[in-house]
Order: structure tokens, then sequence, then C-alpha cells
């Protein structure tokens, strides 16, 4: 039998004893555990950031995994502690959203809210449920308590609506989702959202926002451009990347997460 | 048997090799160590900081695990190095007070001077204790070594005296412990001390810093104040707490690690 | 049998997916393997950094540990992938020099290129090559699989040509290869090389850089000179590193990556 694995997400960084206070609940009452950070950068109290690198990186992951993410800026309040069972992996986490956009990239089986206090630290502090309800709840399930035993079962989650691009008479208009390490903006524009707007691989597509229009050749590789020069690409998740070969898109195209575009063929 | 636990501390960051050569080194001594990072991101060279992320997160990790601490600003220098055996757990690190906060929670056995060269690397740099003596120390402790066959025992290391808060006319006088990745002010008051001025949960309580005053409500959780605006809570280690409810409370009031605090009831 | 031992390497940064896809992709592979970050704060297509920190992090890995390192800026072009065989471990990464300053520092066996589909992602994207590519060739390898599975021998593969230090009439010309995390200036000058100017331990010598001389103790440990002070010593990778005891020598010198020195007897 293989060692439960374990997955962490949070906006905690990593200067403080936060990450390791979970990992170290995990391991008091799961000894074989095998823990993996998804990321600890997640920027703070953004659920819907955590939501996207939560749903990019879990299908991934080898079936039965747990994945538990903490962006949780209601903290101590009356929002619920879910677990939640797909059909190929369990997320923990709280009910804002930040575990759902993973979980129904799957079939969900069921929601149970986390309140039986048997799954909990003994000593349960208001500010910190990571360590105290997320973290010992994923060592449980780990351990083989069965999901059902944790909590009632739940119908009414909380489910982020992300904006779907839609077409409109100017062109396609999306957002960014998300920018990486290295400036690349990401969109919610997927390969099939693409195709709406006539652009095919290699020819030409234009991006509008705010009050600028930027063209871009729709290449398969960043190394496809000049370095330096602005290219678009599906990049590794399906969605529509606009990038700078070796540069930051981000910066030189001044879009932030949350940004309006339009992207229409040339 | 479970594969020995040994937790790693430092203020080496993570861009460089350094915290990978020492992981290196104990899995070529203990093929089945399990390696957990508390936190890598200490503040260069701040003991205090180092003693305090060490001293928050040891308790929560099982009995027998072997802590490394890394701050270490006498490397190479006379200052000597230490492993420390308590009723619960194993520090190993410098006699500069990093490792004594976290170890003066438990009952402290033994304090052996590390000194044996049979247990460092057998080619030793000037500069890098945690890779030649260190991590080989946690290794070879991991596999069995008893702790007495390191070096002689001592009794005249360092204790970190970081200031008690202090019951004046004035109010209660305390100082900032550390600031945490949301800017949360974690104070040195815990909640007895803050029983002596008086203030209950709910209640406000008046924080002088500099020459300001900022008053707060006691409250139990962040999200029990408005977003944006000030609060006081006793956080997930015991301590008061200043913060702003998903913002930032030290930007917004300018305080850092070392800032002195009078906390007193309205 | 111990577990197989895979350390990872890149630009890729810890907030967004991309580490943890690699993680997921090995694991599923391969259930038992053993991951170790190196680091993957290496600065963004900085294939230079990337090959000093991993030349430096893997002499100290046990025997057979598989490096996979990703500072990939011609990832979906031309370049290719390779697997390098050492008589002491494998490494995995682009054709681009990143892996081969570590490589050479052992009797390389043999380089292939990773070109057979079976051990790669089935759905391969054109931009992310540490997942689809990387990951999956580390986990069939340490599988068992034979490594001239993976596509054919190779003989002209990229070797950096990071400069050696020159004497010349002014002195040793060298430069700076590594800035890290406390600010200290390594410099590709060798201990051997060092002699060659006359410099013995505890004499100074003269740092020129840009139109600027510094004058510096060569010491033993940064402790040696006063705090605030700037020193010269052997770091514990063999190089001749400029510091400060307990400063920033990279910030008050203003010396960066690339930076031109010469190094000479006062």
């Amino acid at each position: 039998m293989t060692a439960p694995l374990i997955t962490l997400l949070s906006d905690f960084g990593l200067k403080d004893p936060y990450v390791a206070e979970m990992k170290a609940v995990i391991l008091t009452i799961c000894q074989n555990a095998r823990i993996i950070d998804i990321s600890h950068m997640i920027e703070e109290f953004n659920v819907r950031m955590g939501a996207f690198v939560l749903a990019s990186a879990t299908p991934y992951f080898p079936e039965g995994a747990i994945h538990v993410a903490v962006v949780d800026p209601g903290v101590g309040t009356k929002r619920r502690a879910l677990l939640v069972q797909t059909n190929r992996a369990f997320y923990i986490g709280p009910d804002n959203g930040v575990l759902m956009l993973a979980a129904k990239k799957n079939q969900i089986r069921h929601v149970f809210t986390l309140s039986n206090p048997e799954f909990m630290l003994p000593r349960m502090s208001a500010t910190f449920h990571g360590r105290d309800v997320f973290a010992p709840a994923a060592a449980y399930l780990a351990n083989g308590v069965n999901p059902n035993k944790f909590g009632p079962e739940t119908k009414d989650y909380e489910v982020p609506s992300f904006a779907h691009p839609e077409l409109r008479a100017k062109g396609l208009a999306g957002e960014v989702l998300h920018i990486d390490n290295f400036g690349n903006v990401i969109t919610n524009v997927s390969i099939d959202d693409l195709k709406k707007t006539g652009t095919k691989a290699g020819e030409r597509l234009v991006i509008d926002h705010k009050n600028q229009s930027h063209s871009a050749n729709l290449f398969t590789a960043y190394g496809n451009a000049e370095p330096g020069s602005l290219l678009a690409l599906i990049g590794s998740h399906g969605f529509l990347e606009i990038a700078v070969n070796q540069g930051n898109a981000s910066r030189k195209l001044r879009m932030k997460t949350g940004d309006a575009l339009i992207i229409r063929a040339v």
C-alpha cells in the first residue's frame, strides 16, 4: 500500500511558522503521510488566485490525493469548513469557492461540512483553522476515517463564478486570470473560445486592454518570437496566454489579474 | 519503526544551494530521514525572529523530532555548536540563543557541545556549519548515535532574554515580537498578561506606540472587524496580536519587530 | 532498497502551480520517489546562475541521485532535451549548458537526447517541458528504465564557457559568479587561482571593480571582521568570496553577477 499523499496550498508565505505547523499536525496524526506543497505564495486573501493555482495543479496528482487549500479571509466567522469528495480526489478548505474550481473538474460525489470536533485539534484557535481544522481533517482522512464521519452533507456550498469569456460584436470579451512568475498573462480564454474569433495558429490577433490595442502572433512556443517581442500562445493549462519571449508581458503591457480584455482577429 | 523526522530552519533564503546541501548531507548519512522545512526566510542574522518561529512551530511536531536551526552570524568564530536534549525533542544549532526559546518550553535534560569531528563532514568550511556540522549531527542522531557521543555536556549556554511585558503606571509595557506575512503585529503580551490590564474580550483597548495611540476592539477572529479596520485578538500562539481585517496592520501603523508598546484599557 | 532520489531546480518561482505539477507527474509515475528541491528561485532565464547553483549542490547528494534542472528559455524550439549519465549521478534538462557545469565535476559516461515519446506525457505542451518531458523522464529513470531507452546518444551538447580567471600584469582577472542571499559576492577565483596573486591567509588584498578599488583582509570566517566591515574569504564551495560581516557586500560595493574584477596583492 502506498503512503497517502496530502498537498497544501495557502496564502501564508514562507517566513512564518504556519506552514510547518500544518505539516507537524498532519505528521503527528498520520506518520506516513507524504506532504507536497502546491504553493504558499498565493496573494493574501486572493481566493481567485488560490482557486486557479489549485485547479491547475491538482489534475496532475495521482488518484486519491487529499488537497488542502487555505485562503481564508473569513476564518473564525460563520463561514463553514468543507470536505469535498470527487471521483478522483479529496479537497479540504473553507467554503468560499477556493476548492470548487478544482473540484468541479471532476464529478463531485459528496460535500461534507467539517464540524465533528473529534477530528480537530483539542485546543482550537479562532484564527488558524489551517492548523486546527483543515490539517487534522486531512490527516484523519489519510488514516482511513470515512468522509461522512466529519460532519453532515451539504448542497449549498459556494461556487466561484469567474467570468466565462463572451462573444460580443467587438470580439471575445475575457479577462486576466493569473500573472505567472515570468510575467506571462494567463487569460480565461480557452482554445475553444479562441476558435470563435476565427484566429488560427500562426495568425495575428489583437488584444484590446484599457485604451490600448496590442497585436501579437499566435505561436506555439515562447521561443518562436524574437527575444523581447510580444506573442500569444495556448499555455500549458489550455488557456490563451500573452507573453514576451524572455521578457515580462505583465510589466510591458501593465496588465494585472482581473483586467478586462477584448480578443479579436486582425 | 517510523522514519526519523528532522526539521530545518535558517536565514538562508531559497535561491541559493545552501538548504539543498544540508538536505543532501542528511540524506547521505541517514537515507530514510523525513525532512520538513520550518522556514528559511528568517531575516538575515535575526536570531530573535529565528527563535520565535522555532518556538512557535516545534511544539506541534511529534515527540522525538530533531530540530536544526541555523541563524548563525558567529559561524567560524569561537561560538559553540549545541545539541539540546529535552524530554520531547532535540535541538541542534549555534550557541547564540536561537534554540533556547523553543527548548525551554519543555524540560531540558542535557546540553552537549558538538565537538566530536567523527560526526562532522571530513572537509569542514569555516563559513557553513549548517552543512558541515549541524546537518551531519542531526543525521547521525537520527541514525541512533547516543547524544553524549557528540561532545561534552555544558551548563553555560546562552539563553535569550526577550523582554517580558511589565505592568507600569501607564499600562502594560510590551514589545513587538514578530510581523507575519499578513502584516499582523504579534506582541510578547500573553493572555495572562492582558488580564492584568483589565481588558476583556469584546472591550476596547488602547495601544500607545511612539507618539500615537490606537484603539481597537479585542475580538476573537479577524473577520469580526469590518474589512480594513483595526482589531486586537489573541493569536494562534497565545499572544496579543494587532491586526487589520483583510489588511496589513504593520504597514498601517508603521510598527516593526522590537518596537515598544504600552497596552491599556480605554 | 532505498527509494529513488530526484532533485528539482528551476526558475519557476514558488507562487505558480508549475513546481507542484512536476512533482505530481513524478509521483504518478514513480510512487516512492523522494523529491528534494534544490532551488526554484533561479533568476528567470539565467542559465548561468542555474548552472552554478546546480553544480554547488549536487556533489553533496548520494550516488545515483537524479537531478532535474529547468532553466529553459528555448522551450518548444529546436533546442534538445538531455539525459546525462555520469559515474555518480544523472542530470536531466535542456541542452543549453545548465546541466554541464555540474555533470563535468564527475566523469560523463553518456549523453542521451530525450526523444522517445513513450517516456513523455501523452498530451505534450510546447511551453512546459519541465512537466511534460523532464519530470516523466526522471520518474521513468527512477523506475529503472535503462538510460539508453530515452533516445539516441549525442556528443555535441552545449558546454558553458564561464570565464576562467586569468593572470594578467595588473593582477588576477576574474568575475562575479553569484550573489547569495546575504549579499556575499562569490567570484570564479578558486583557492589555487588566489595563490598565484601571492596573497596568503591573514593578508590584505585589493579588488578592482569598475573605477573603484577595495581592500579587504583575507580571513577564514565572516565573524573575524568587525560587524559592518569588508572582508574576503574562501567560501564553502572553494571560491573567493567578498563579504561584509553581518552586512551586504553586493549592496555596499554595487557588485552584480557577471561583473569583471581584478584581484591583486596590496
